[in-house]
């Protein structure tokens, strides 16, 4: 029985080194490779662990974060990376999303795949003081290593500050100060030319 | 104040970034290419979550399993990648280890970077159930992805199975099961011709 279980769970992770092949466009700071998902979020937890203390909600669980980190990328094995500015791809991201979490968890003995699914569930609604850090780790990561590349990615796509600061902004419901060290940290990117300031609005 | 201990805490998370170009001997399943030491310490994390259930003491402190998991590696920037079964350099891996360790934590803020290093030592020390159990993942993994890739790390480098289980016999130490599971995995390799078997005794 144990075995018959445990043969199950490893066939899962063996399914999820797959992970290792989903790509980003996030760059590494060091060889400027694209960034794996796997890699990403080994990063995030690193985050986790080193900043939970600036956290909103300071007596967070931060094992629960953590399982979170490591589990919400493993979807992407089937439906691929969804770049955070790629409006068309992001309108049916979550639906694209839950139907490979249904196979991916689906893997494990059942009660534990009703587990980590969840896990991931609370990870995409944003409503626990341990999801919204999660989630601001998550977002706070590409911009870091968009500013620490030069912003290479963010120039390639023609992203601009506004759409950045827009599209982050919930960093703050997570971890406030570091929404405001990625505020500063998107100004100097801007005036260092490496992220397009806003459109001019239109001459009326 | 925040401000500056926020500085110096994401100049340490921009240099762990450099974890994704150290890499290991193993080999991903899918491209076959060379594993880095983010990603792994990804897995590990990973399989430390599903595997909890089988550890030895059942009522681990996972979540100090995982920040061992996280920080194990790190050291391995300036100390690189010691191969498990590379007998010259493993006989003063942790004395240089040891010296990454002092520059790598000691980048955190002070109080922070001594939390880190006792993590870091109490990994290495393997005297804890929450050791043991995080020692017994990180010398399962390897094998895993040996065998589902064919051996051929093992195969490269003359590795014999008698070799694999000396070096790996500790994983019973937090993990019976996976220890079990270990050795039919590698017997089962041994058979597939993925795996040395073990020199013939010289004649007498």
């Amino acid at each position: 029985m144990t075995s018959a279980r445990l043969e199950q769970q490893i066939r899962f992770l063996v399914e999820a080194d797959k992970l290792k092949e989903v790509f980003r466009q996030t760059l590494c700071t060091q060889s400027r490779r694209a960034e794996n998902d796997a890699e990403h979020s080994w990063h995030l937890c690193l985050l986790a662990i080193v900043l939970a203390e600036h956290a909103n909600v300071p007596s967070l669980d931060l094992g629960r974060v953590l399982k979170m980190l490591i589990l919400h990328d493993l979807v992407e094995i089937d439906a691929g990376d969804t770049y955070a500015y790629d409006q068309a791809r992001m309108a049916d991201q979550h639906a694209r999303e839950a139907v490979a979490a249904d196979r991916i968890f689906g893997l494990l003995p059942a009660g534990q795949g009703r587990e980590f699914r969840a896990v991931w569930d609370e990870f995409e609604e944003r409503r626990t003081p341990e999801s919204k850090f999660a989630a601001a780790v998550d977002r706070f990561q590409p911009i870091l290593l968009g500013c620490e590349t030069g912003g290479v990615s963010w120039r390639e796509h023609g992203i601009t500050q506004d759409r950045v600061l827009a599209r982050n902004a919930h960093i703050a419901e997570g971890c406030a100060p570091l929404w405001d060290y990625a505020v500063r940290m998107i100004q100097r990117a801007v005036e260092a030319g490496n992220l397009g300031p806003p459109p001019a609005a239109p001459a009326s």
